[in-house]
């Protein structure tokens, strides 16, 4: 063990195991959930090459070959629970992702929620045996959000009782979804569904697309990898180009919407249904933003306590890097973010279990509430982590390059979260959509509920944005339920302002969406502003639910590192609005200031506390022991330039060089 | 042609060649360069793969082919000036490095700077024909910007007249350098220079490192490539480590310092000399900012116009997803950003002549400016650019993640600058250092030059932070000089703030050191205002160079949008002086709004302008033509899992897996 990561963990003040705990939710999760980590570690199965060292292909093969024994491996373990599940794919996995990842997250579940009765006798067999391997392919070359916009056509032939399916144009071959290119014989394929000479929009139909035995493409079927991504080479993101393809009538899934054999188009009762899975898995997103920041933040810190550089005092030796306090202000702000997006993670998790059951019992009320507020922390939880990840890499000098490092590798396979599932500009201004409804709502006299109804206060008439003098400042700075006030008040005030603009704009005779585009702006920023008060308001609540003091004391300062860090990064808006003055913005730089040298001493323990197992982390900077130098030489010797002492490019190139000049 | 792209072009109000001009330098240079560009186009041994389809072996046996050919070629060719030479280099390796880039960058200068008469006489001809390939070992394991804290030993033997060479920890161990690792057969090594038991600092060695004729690592060497990185798969960052490696006396480079035979040490006559090639190598990065910024806003932006996504009108085509307020914002200001760092790259260089001038004169005065200068900008430019960069990534939608977009590539090829030849935030605090220091003497009567003279300014006493309805507004933001004098002022302001933080730490008792550590935040902020600054000044400068109207007017409006942009971003700072009032903060956020509407006609014939070759941008979203999709199909089908049909990983895996059940 690093004498210097030693001291860290004798510095803390508080229990780690104990933070841990409520991270996971209870102490009977931390041992579940260690328990079937430890089955991956035993596991000489799963010991295998940093696959930085593989080629694209072997990456992928490796990739296909753990997914095979995984699944082989948890009926073996019985492990059936979908949390246990992910967790232990989670260690299988570590940094990256699974080959046959879109076959469990979105064939199968399709499969369960959208064919009828007969359809589900023939199908799930099939897929739950992996006769059937499946993917979900929405996405086209040149349509991603709009789903409109999808050219795709199934057209039914009511001689042959057949639908026909075409990719028409280019833009309209099948783009990016996962394990389409090598990997699957089936796909769900959203296409425009003519019959009789109408068009009925997007329906799903299940496409055979490689033969279930030889696994050669299928008549009519042109498909394969889309290429080189920026991370994700374990998965074969794939392209698919569907000519003249015939399918039997009853591979449309036929829960809601139905085709008869005469081509008579029956429609679903509800559109909303599809509704509920979109929302679940933007919630788990937020969850996904909190693990990977907080990788990032343990790589980055563990590193800070043991690396040494320059010098603070001439003569002395060089500190910790974790002493400076530009460094401090790079990585405390973000673990304190992290710790706030785990706790959301867990309030999205619970709400939308509560609010699922709702759905189920034909309750759609909270629906519109609980896909405004995904949507937008989605996008809110994925930039600031895509932001904060990379301010993480370059915190640790110039090994943060290293893929050695995980920090590149967290990076490439987190970012993509910024654009799928909703691209983030979509989602921000998807939130604001239900905020200026919300607003305008309010004005009408309507009583709101929920994170929105802070627009109900009457006081909203009167805030307004204007001069810091003339409003009376009675912000506690270092209180946190001063503060979430505080951004409760931006939130509401830049609300206004978009609607506010929207109006004018419409004055000006602009139609009602030229005005909405006009605005986008500062729709985008009242929705982050939105957002930004959910954060901290509910790692306020959070600190309410925890008993230990020393664990309370040292979450309450991250709290308010956070709230303070947020006001000192967007000052204007504050003073803009007379929130606060000029004094108190400067009281909230030395209040930062203080707290950063206040988290010091805690900084390993609170990353300690996550809990992530050296072999998920897959870091040489970020390991729990802090000799990071010596594996550091260990890992760059295995490198595959090393495999010979002389690369063949010098007997090639560099040695007929001499003689030619 | 793709149709929109046509349209865009028609639209635009200049000429977009004479634009070209003005980022060139004048239309003869413009001609030369696509000169020198042509000889790469028409050459057949430049005809390659996607080195994102190779493995990293073959990456790396490509980039050395090409080394090696573009070596042959520019004697063939007979260039000769280093501009023309670094334009046909650009011109091979589009967005990737060279394998040999520190034997022209490092070795051989440093070996012309260094080498006494006999040295040169001897290395010089090895190292220009090749039989001596180098590379310069200065960065260790544990140790990167403090070159005190090295810790590689040279220790004297009088008795043989050898330096005996050590890597005497772990993290001593050289680490980084490029070209170390396969290519290089010698090394400039930094070591210590201990001789007749006194230590005298960091000295260079000339170290054999591999056979010259067989390539061989020669005894006592270990040396290798570090493994894979975050980008510059090209190069072989190498490790060395060095065990009792004996040397000649003479191999340590005597220009300066000496050893004598007897061991006896001879001082160097000034430290300064070694100074000007760092703030050279600085003042270069400033250009490469703007550079790969430039190339990431030609794609999004062109992209940007051929894209049709969603709707702003319901039931009317999809509009180009340019015509997106969001879009615009996302885009435009960083279009502006390019174009104002361009100008900034442009002043550095000039500036760096200049002085260059006087320092070969012996007149070091206007070193410690530029020094400071090139520092801040560094660091501004490169953080500035690599957000950009991603911002512009993000902003292609899904397909800104495939390599064939080259977005990845300019990201994780230019994102090592902010750690490179000076750490950011260390480099931001050097300038820093300059400012306050600057700032004392001008308190103390001294009358400053330079881009520091507002530190002069008799109202610096006056400006405070204070309420903003205490102070009259004089500012017109729709006028560049009143926004140059906004900005000087901020950062006169925030530089004040520092230095006095850094007086009320010493007041409260600490040491020098500790204050300043304890006011670095403050101080990185200072020296961000300061770029920001200059950058806002040198771009309104630029304009008064500009005769044609059209442009004139085209520049303007982007240098505006700049200037108001960052106002937006940062407006606490100048709400908190007292320097904007509300009401114009306001008006800022409407004006970038009508900025943003100015400049839609004109955005693609300004990334035309920058006139970067298809060949050299390397990415079918941003190519000339526009047509996208046919290219982006083209390409995935060469993708390496589309060699076979059937993976092998079905036959090996998936197949079995289904009877194991």
């Amino acid at each position: 063990m690093n004498p210097d990561i030693t001291k860290e963990r004798k510095n803390a003040t508080f229990d780690v195991e104990k933070l841990t705990y409520i991270l996971d939710g209870g102490p009977e999760k931390t041992k579940r959930r260690r328990e079937i980590e430890s089955l991956v570690f035993s596991d000489p199965d799963f010991n295998e090459e940093d696959p930085n060292f593989l080629s694209r292909s072997d990456r992928y093969d490796q990739a296909v070959r753990k997914s095979a024994q995984m699944i082989l491996k948890l009926r073996e373990y019985g492990i059936a629970d979908p949390e246990e599940i992910y967790c232990y794919k989670k260690m299988v996995q570590g940094n990256f992702h699974e080959a046959l990842g879109l076959h469990f997250v979105m064939f199968l579940p399709t499969l369960y929620s959208q064919c009828d009765a007969e359809q589900a006798r023939k199908w799930l067999p099939l897929a739950e045996s992996f006769q059937a391997i499946g993917t979900y392919a929405q996405t086209e070359m040149g349509h991603g959000t709009h789903l409109r916009g999808l050219e795709t056509t199934a057209t039914y032939d009511p001689a042959t009782q057949e639908f026909v399916l075409n990719s028409p144009t280019i833009s309209s071959i099948k783009w990016w979804p996962g394990g389409l290119g090598k990997t699957s014989n089936h796909a769900i394929v959203l296409a425009q569904l003519h019959t009789l000479g109408n068009c009925h929009g997007i329906h799903a139909f299940i496409v055979p697309i490689r033969d279930m035995s030889t696994h050669i493409p299928l008549p009519g079927i042109v498909v394969g990898d889309i290429g080189p991504k920026f991370g994700f080479s374990e998965v074969d993101n794939g392209f698919l180009k569907l000519e003249n393809v015939r399918l039997p009538r009853d591979n449309m899934l036929m829960k809601y919407a139905k085709v008869e054999p005469d081509g008579t188009y029956l429609k679903p009762p509800s559109a909303k249904l599809t509704y509920g899975t979109m929302v679940f898995i933007r919630s788990l997103i937020v969850g996904e933003s909190a693990r990977a920041l907080s990788k990032a933040s343990i790589i980055a810190i563990r590193y800070s306590s043991v690396r040494h550089q320059s010098e603070i005092r001439a003569g002395e030796p060089e500190p910790q890097i974790l002493d400076y306090q530009t460094q401090q202000y790079k990585l405390f702000p973000l673990l304190a973010t992290a710790y706030a997006f785990t706790f959301v993670g867990q309030y999205m998790r619970e709400t939308y279990q509560r609010i699922s059951g709702d759905i189920s019992d034909g309750d759609f009320s909270q629906l519109p509430e609980l896909h405004a507020l995904s949507a937008g922390l989605k996008a809110f939880t994925t930039w600031t982590a895509n932001a904060g990840i990379e301010v993480c890499r370059m915190s640790c000098g110039g090994h943060g390059y290293s893929r050695s490092s995980a920090l590149p590798d967290i990076y490439v396979e987190f970012t993509p979260a910024c654009t799928y599932e909703g691209e983030n500009t979509v989602m921000m201004l998807q939130t604001a959509r239900h905020l200026v409804k919300s607003y305008r709502q309010a004005k009408e006299g309507q009583q709101l509920s929920g994170t929105v109804s802070y627009l109900n206060d009457a006081n909203l008439q009167r805030v307004q944005p204007q001069t810091v003098a003339a409003r009376p400042t009675v912000v506690d700075v270092n209180d946190l339920a001063s503060l979430v006030e505080v951004y409760k008040q931006r939130a509401s005030i830049l609300v206004e302002l978009a609607a506010k603009s929207i109006q004018q704009e419409l004055q000006r005779r602009k139609c009602q969406e030229d005005a909405w585009n006009n605005s986008s702006i500062d729709l985008v920023r009242a929705s982050d502003a939105h957002c930004h008060y959910v954060v901290v308001k509910l790692f306020t609540d959070k600190l309410g639910e925890i008993g230990d003091t020393a664990i309370h004391s040292v979450l309450s300062t991250l709290a308010l590192l956070y709230a303070l860090h947020g006001i000192k990064n967007n000052s204007g808006d504050f003073l803009q609005a007379g929130l606060l003055s000029v004094p108190q913005v400067l009281q909230v730089s030395v209040r930062v200031k203080e707290l950063l040298s206040q988290l010091r001493p805690n900084a390993v323990a609170l990353v300690d506390s996550f809990d992530i197992n050296d072999k998920r982390l897959n870091s040489i900077l970020g390991r729990y022991d802090g000799n990071v130098y010596e594996h550091l030489f260990e890992w760059a010797r295995r490198s595959p330039l090393n495999a010979t002492e002389v690369h063949e490019s010098f007997h090639k190139y560099l040695k007929p060089l001499r003689s030619q000049l």
